[in-house]
């Protein structure tokens, strides 16, 4: 019984728990951690029964006569975790129900033009950062890496529009990311970031931004999150030789390489080629039901989390405790081990992290389902990746962990808390791995730690279907290069499986919360369509030189954001397309109020008038709205030349262009509009975002 | 004097020379190698000569005593240089002159849409094979990468076109693969399976491709080109371990892992990044100078190469006796160490490879230039990475290295043998890191043989411009983790300092042999031009039912690859722009001669008299030509029905769009045509390919 309350964490109290609190342990120490974090007379109280526990499970007393103080524990333990996860739960429910979730799919659809408002809010940042603590440290089955990639491209997008003006924090000079472009390149690179944070991974960001979250890439962005990650690397690298004293909670643990497990042989025969090829498909079967039912349970609580926001803070409250139960429930089936000798690390252990932990067992024993459950998720990693321990799990136990997480794992994401899937999934498959490497024992030379590795991989190949980057992100978290070729096979195997059932668990997720996306390719209904039959609605145009009235007409009756504009005699000599007037700018300029009494043009002189900044991008949700604008009731018949403010040279296309094609130039050139034009002349506008 | 002629070697000629030829070292034992090659009595006579030299060399006897042994010594070993480069010469004089140089710079142009018939043919496939195995073998200052990424993709090019009918080597499975994309697409896997294979980079193939080689990507490529490099990996990992008895020669060397340094120490304080930060600099100030030098170096060349094969041949002829005079003359300036005590491995060796070369000195000392410039160039490497080494070599022997070799590199580029640029730069920074190290030695506690793999890391990044690629290249190469923040640092370091300079040396390659490569950015003088401005000539175009006559007439008069098809009254009620027809169509339609007597529309029917393969992509120069077509001349009044063969959805921009965003449509979408069309009707078409 060595849970919760051993003194010296009380010490850790000082300073530092938010970087604690990224690395927050999911089971054992909630206790001590949340002594850090919230100061409760309450909470003090409960230490006293807690260490009053610890006490007597030091006790070498016969375990029939501790029902009572199991009983007290297992209250303790349940509420701290419930606390948490109320905590967190409230956080998202009524601060920022868009920071639910793993972000992932939120930053994608970002990046392939989807601009809705709060995905990348401050409130959002804010909600992530706390709930995500909250969430893990409450015991979840929840990953902190998702909830970390989306910190990053929320921080990004903060220092890309100038800070936020609502907070009062900006500065002058982050003003030049002030176009869409550039920021979403900013926001790329800030999910690098957060999978190099997250990962220790700093040439797996630059790749999962690449192969999963960027939709438009460009040579230069390449160095750019390189650059990005490198700094990463190098702060966090500064970080950890800091914290080498043990000052910063778990932080420093596995250093630089997370789950080191270079030391093991990486000799393999044909056999264990084709035992690496069964796991692979096995794991692809996996990772695509993992997703189908995902999506099944997340269609099931969308309709709870829609009647309001008390259902979503008790749905989160009903997970917790059956997370709770199970995890301080199950590991009462395992079994107690006589420590093996000759160990280099402390067995059993007394302390927040290890290999062996004790709970019910006499002294110098060890239970194998505790250490996997009341352990810390990188604990628990760490002692399935770990080599040379083919006897330290039974295999009953690898069942019975993978069966409660790859369940949990499915029914914890979508509840209102910050939840990344990376975990979840490495844990199943983990298992999963080490359970067939243990099955296949007799017959194979490879590590069952390496079987746990590959077991991960191929969930991971199942479930997110990235290679390169998971590949490399694999490594890095291992530090196993001669294992490549078999985690790159297993890879391989697992997508190319799980690819014939559906989609990757992102996509997935994108589609079912109605998300616009656009997909790389054209789907292959668009080969039978052209440009012109998707084109919406009656066209709305302006004349080079519109009257004020029709433009403030125009915007009020319909939610384009581009609009063709047409000069027409007697400023050219037949009707022809001049360019694409945005939105946003006819806004700026109706608010600028450059009009003029009769139909001429003005000319370029008209853009002095307007500052550098004026018709910058504004920040998510902060541009002009239209009730901004107060126009008097003379301005009305009065003049715009929009030909200066026309982007002048916008992609077109003939309208007999099969749609599929269409399609490829939108995506591949990340445009937000694209002009079909016919073939007889006259213009019509198609505006796909 | 272990420098020819151990007898064990002459065991090695039985098979297994290809493998061999792979891996050929660069100086010390071209003459055992050459037995296994080339079996001819006059070089078997002259072994003999050789090893009446290794006999004396092995005596204990003064060396002023050996001066006649030692010339003779350096005539055979200048002789068997002259001998393997005069066969890569000719090879590449005579038989195919696209095989000379790196071929990274042709596989880019390639897959920018650069068709040049003999890039990727079966004969430069040969050449570049043989030619790169006698180049490396005669002692040249190249490596083998280049090459053997230009194999790769010749070898996708001929899978590509379904074999080579030239050499009646054909596949009917392969045909697949009969259109301009997929065939990019297989092409690519080849360029990332030849990096794979040369530094046993799986990952760094990828990138390599993504990054260096690809100038359109999309995401299926990322997992086909993984696929690739995979099986390339899986398949190494099986030959090594078939070789691991040493039957191949030198190829199991290194394992999978070429340049092992993952035991050295890794904690580095402030005044190491400092350090680092300077010699990124440095390093990069030294790559500009290398491609600047490369640059003027290769037009010099250029003039020679151009009055004829035999003067190719001649360069080559003087480039090797400098070499071997170099490489013969320079370690005599080197001193003789005594070996240092507790050594693994054997000093001074007597063998092919190994850290501690004897040379000229008396037994258990070593000559230190020796053991750089008489070695492998692996082998070289992994002396310059070897950590825990700081007193093997003398600051001395790594300046005079890295001057001879940094001045060998640049002048043997543009000579007329298959050279990869990688080595020559990977030993060059080696030897500069090293001299750094060494000389900051007292002030840093960064080991000289990391020193070493940073200076490597700064000098590619200077000279090549690569950062994700060549990072995870380096990682697989070195398999040294921990150092990663510190080699993301240097090679952006210098990447930056080398970019404010001039372009990356394969750009410069590209640049100077006036392959009409177009950049993924937009040159700023295009911003003020429009599309109108560049449509070149008079317009061609064809109406939808034609004469063969003014087919034929356009055929003749014109080099373009596509021409635009216009409706005219009577098939539409004004003219308007129906699609484009590529001329590799027209061809095949000429030749087929579905002539009708009346102008009309046929239709699709006329498509089922075609086979399934007529209109597929030909290999390269294997296309119909002009002259296969004979047209009689009662047919020469007949008509064409051009609308079942015409691209009704090609890409159009219209005439006034900024020349800079129809360059970006261009390349992002990877096109060979681009309509452009007028604001009034009428068509007129740009071909920029």
């Amino acid at each position: 019984m060595e849970r919760v309350g051993h003194g010296n964490d009380i010490e850790s109290e000082g300073g530092g728990y938010v970087i604690d609190g990224k690395i927050l342990q999911r089971n054992s120490s909630e206790v001590s951690e949340r002594e850090g974090m919230i100061r409760e007379p309450l909470l003090r109280n409960r230490i006293n029964t807690t260490s009053q526990i610890a006490l007597i499970g030091a006790n070498v007393s016969p375990i029939e006569s501790l029902d009572y103080e199991y009983n007290q524990a297992f209250v303790a333990y349940v509420g701290c975790n419930l606390l948490l996860a109320v905590a967190a739960a409230c956080l998202c429910a009524y601060v920022a129900p868009a920071a639910a979730g793993s972000g992932i799919p939120e930053v994608k659809a970002y990046l392939n033009g989807v601009d809705a408002n709060a995905i990348l809010a401050p409130s959002t940042l804010f909600v992530k950062i706390f709930g995500s603590i909250f969430g893990v440290a409450g015991g979840f089955v929840v990953g902190k890496e998702g909830p970390m990639v989306h910190t990053g491209a929320c921080i990004a997008n903060l220092l890309g529009q100038g800070g936020s003006r609502k907070y009062h924090l900006t500065w002058k000079w982050l003003r030049y990311f002030k176009n869409d472009r550039d920021r979403r390149d900013l926001i790329t690179c800030g999910a690098a970031a957060g999978v190099a944070a997250a990962f220790r991974a700093p040439v797996g960001g630059v790749l999962f931004a690449l192969e999963e979250v960027a939709s438009w890439w460009r040579s230069a962005l390449l160095w750019r999150t390189f650059f990005t990650t490198a700094v990463v690397a190098v702060v966090l690298r500064g970080l950890i030789e800091y914290c080498r004293s043990g000052k910063c909670g778990l932080f420093g643990q596995g250093g630089l390489i997370m789950f080191d497990v270079s030391s093991a042989m990486t000799t393999y025969s044909t056999p264990d080629l084709l035992a690496v090829l069964v796991l692979g498909i096995i794991g692809g079967v996996f990772g695509s039901l993992y997703n189908y039912l995902v999506d099944k349970v997340l269609r099931t609580y969308s309709i709870i989390n829609e009647k309001g926001a008390a259902f979503k803070v008790l749905l989160v409250i009903i997970i917790s405790l059956l997370t709770s139960c199970c995890s301080y429930g199950l590991p009462w089936l395992g079994k107690c081990t006589p420590c093996p000798a000759n160990l280099k690390e402390p067995c059993p252990t007394i302390g927040r992290s290890g290999n062996f932990k004790n709970f019910q067992c006499q002294p110098g024993h060890y239970n194998d389902l505790a250490s996997l459950f009341l352990n810390t998720n990188d604990d628990a990693i760490r002692n399935l990746f770990s080599s040379g321990t083919e006897d330290e799990f039974y295999i009953s136990t690898l069942l019975i962990f993978f069966a409660a997480i790859y369940c949990l794992g499915i029914i914890t994401y979508g509840i209102a808390i910050p939840s990344g899937l990376f975990i979840p999934v490495i844990l199943a498959g983990a298992s999963y791995g080490r359970f067939v490497g243990t099955i296949l024992g007799p017959i194979t030379d490879l590590d069952v730690g390496l079987f746990a590795l590959l077991g991960a991989a191929s969930f991971l190949g199942g479930t997110m279907r990235m290679t390169v980057s998971m590949c490399v992100i694999l490594l890095e978290l291992t530090n196993d290069l001669l294992m490549l070729p078999l985690v790159m096979l297993v890879l391989l195997v697992s997508k190319t499986v799980a690819d014939s059932f559906n989609k990757g668990v992102y996509d997935q997720i994108v589609k079912m919360k109605g998300l616009p996306y656009m997909e790389a390719h054209a789907e292959p209904y668009m080969r039978n369509l052209v440009a012109r039959d998707v084109v919406s609605g009656p066209l709305v145009s302006f004349s080079g030189v519109e009257k004020v009235a029709n433009i403030l007409h125009a915007l009020k009756m319909t939610r384009h954001n581009g609009f063709p504009v047409v000069d027409e005699p007697p400023f050219s000599v037949a009707p022809e397309l001049f360019g694409v007037v945005l939105r946003s700018h006819l806004l700026v300029l109706l608010k600028g109020k450059r009009f003029s009494k009769e139909k001429v043009v003005i000319g370029e002189a008209i853009l002095q008038t307007f500052g550098a900044f004026d018709f910058a991008k504004p920040g998510s949700g902060k541009g002009l709205k239209l009730d901004d604008v107060e126009i008097e009731e003379e301005e009305m018949e009065m003049y715009v030349d929009l030909h200066p403010f026309t982007n002048a040279s916008p992609y077109t296309v003939v309208e007999t262009m099969s749609l599929a094609k269409a399609a490829v130039l939108f995506r591949e050139l990340g445009l937000r509009h694209l002009c079909v034009i016919p073939k007889t002349p006259g213009v019509c506008s198609l505006s796909l975002n």
